[in-house]
């Protein structure tokens, strides 16, 4: 089966072969090099200088981190998709009160939009944006609503989840507080491993919240972080992956190239449907740089094609949430090749016009 | 490096090489048949009808599941050692009161005790117990003492982080509301997933339970199991070692022989550990099945131990917690040949002549 998932998304040979590799202890010598050689490569790549954390969990476990440990009372949550709103119903879940910005399903958060909603809303602690919303396919402009936050004071926190590694991110430029991802999206690792970084003022603010449990407690991250480990067992595995494929990305020339490599097979997807007279969900100018969300034709159910092509032997991925039946994705992230994207088209052809579309 | 680690510990070449396989989809019907037939392979193992869930994290995150689902205000903490004082940091973390009974270091929690203490502290509602004290070597009456806090009408929550697949665990028959472990001890495959039996009592208290967060809320966990999955994406990789060695225990005659495997490695270590004239940190009866923790002998450091057998291509396992410098462990979990422990005790009698000891 060809992936073109959103994650777990298809790993490089490199990578598996990582995964492979026989244990060591945790607490050895040979993890800690390891462990001190990933952050700081995640660290260059981000360009930072904050904390990074290396967690025994997947991203949606930063999310709760950065909800426990840097929210007392109230914050806001941007939604233009399903894991926009994930943010609120974690941040709902551990006691929080919550003040939602939401745009209609294929709409960006606009800095403008967010200005005005932050002056309306002074009393929130954070503000937390999905960089890149994977259930349509969208990207937010990034840069600019951080700097709406960061003038309206307010602490940032990035799911950057399916953006990381995909496309620019300048953790310190732009001000992010907490940014984190997972390993089985843009850096094509297997999934088990969130990573993240973490600001001065979060650490600040950990250290006064209450009830914010072990697990997730940023102040214990730290701690173990100068010993060159992690709390409770380190994900080595995947660490070794993500190790893996980040030496793999500075020997092929930097972060610039991966961008493009990814760019080059977003473009080559996204012209593709396009040909076939498909349209994409998002708004023109906002289309994902790690996953096109593509409109199902009038009367041909997206999950349909989602199983068809499973037939032909590509693993697309469904439609998410309230448009799971209107449209399917189509990721480019991880291990995948120029020629599987071109059997890829074709496939998708010949499975619409097996569903009956008439063009 | 051979490893006689306590966690991570070697794994099997089976397991290390379903840990490579290429990436699927957590949610296609490739990742639906591994959940569901490692579920029930666990079901099976424990002897249970409970859930079992398989959670992206280690079982230091069960840990803090089974505190905030299933506490309100107050529990007991059994503490024989590091592990025990752990699960009370957890507790206390998530902001319940905490009552502990602690004995002394290399004693087990006796039923006695435990029926005593409940005596006098009614008001907890539920009690932790460390079924084998990875920091001594000491392995608690599991089954009486569950037959105590059942007596008592309290929930009980065993951490079986080393124990589960090395010794016998009836979930059902002895009445064990949350049972977990963690994928790097022994059962041998890398860490990154924790796994765990919840009894309908545990879920029923969930319910109600207030601030207990998304990533760890077991009724959420229980709407992905109906849907053959979990709630974030799935630690597949690990679920696959895991899904492997249950399969290659079922097909070498099933768990009893997987005991008498580790018992007669066990035995062997402890048997030539005191055939070289060291004595055992724990209560003679209470050994651990799955790590021997040795007294070192006066005068000499345990840390200087375990730094000189790593000199000799062997990994055991420092010390822990307050006996850091005056024991070492040596566990007998995942992949060890039993030539292996010939030469690995071989060595230890001359690394321990090379620091000065004179039996």
């Amino acid at each position: 089966m060809k992936l073109f998932t959103v994650g777990p998304v298809a790993c490089y040979p490199e990578v598996l072969e990582a995964m492979g590799q026989q244990m060591v202890s945790h607490r050895s010598e040979e993890y800690k090099k390891l462990h001190v050689e990933t952050v700081e490569m995640l660290q260059r790549f981000l360009e930072t200088e904050n904390e990074v954390f290396l967690f025994s969990s997947t991203g949606s476990g930063f999310m709760e981190a950065s909800v426990r440990n840097c929210v007392n009372k109230k914050m806001l949550c941007c939604i233009c998709g399903s894991f926009g709103k994930r943010y609120a119903e974690v941040a709902t879940a551990n006691g929080k009160q919550v003040e939602t910005l939401e745009v209609p399903l294929g709409e960006p958060i606009l800095p403008d939009l967010l200005d005005q909603k932050l002056s309306e809303t002074p009393d929130v602690e954070a503000v937390s944006i999905t960089h890149n919303e994977t259930s349509v396919g969208l990207v937010n402009p990034l840069e600019d609503l951080a700097e709406v936050v960061k003038n309206h004071g307010k602490l940032l926190f990035v799911d950057a989840v399916s953006s990381m590694g995909g496309t620019e991110i300048k953790a310190d430029k732009w001000g992010l507080d907490v940014c984190f991802s997972s390993s089985q999206k843009c850096f094509g690792v297997p999934p088990g491993l969130g990573m993240g970084s973490v600001s001065e003022e979060a650490l600040k603010k950990s250290e006064s919240a209450e009830n914010k449990g072990w697990y997730f407690d940023f102040k214990v991250w730290k701690k173990h972080q100068q010993k060159k480990g992690t709390p409770m067992t380190s994900v080595i595995p995947q660490i070794a992956g993500l190790n893996t494929i980040l030496k793999v990305i500075e020997s092929k020339g930097g972060k610039e190239w991966f961008f493009e490599l990814y760019a080059e097979r977003n473009r080559s997807i996204r012209e593709g449907v396009q040909k076939l007279g498909l349209t994409m969900f998002s708004k023109s100018g906002y289309e994902s740089p790690t996953v096109n969300c593509v409109n199902a034709p009038a009367g041909i159910d997206g999950l349909k094609v989602y199983e068809s092509m499973r037939g032909e032997g590509f693993e697309l991925a469904e439609g998410y949430g309230t448009v799971k039946n209107v449209t399917f994705r189509i990721g480019n992230m991880g291990y995948i090749e120029s020629a599987d994207i071109d059997s890829m088209l074709e496939a998708l052809g010949k499975v619409l016009v097996k569903l009956g579309w008439k063009r």
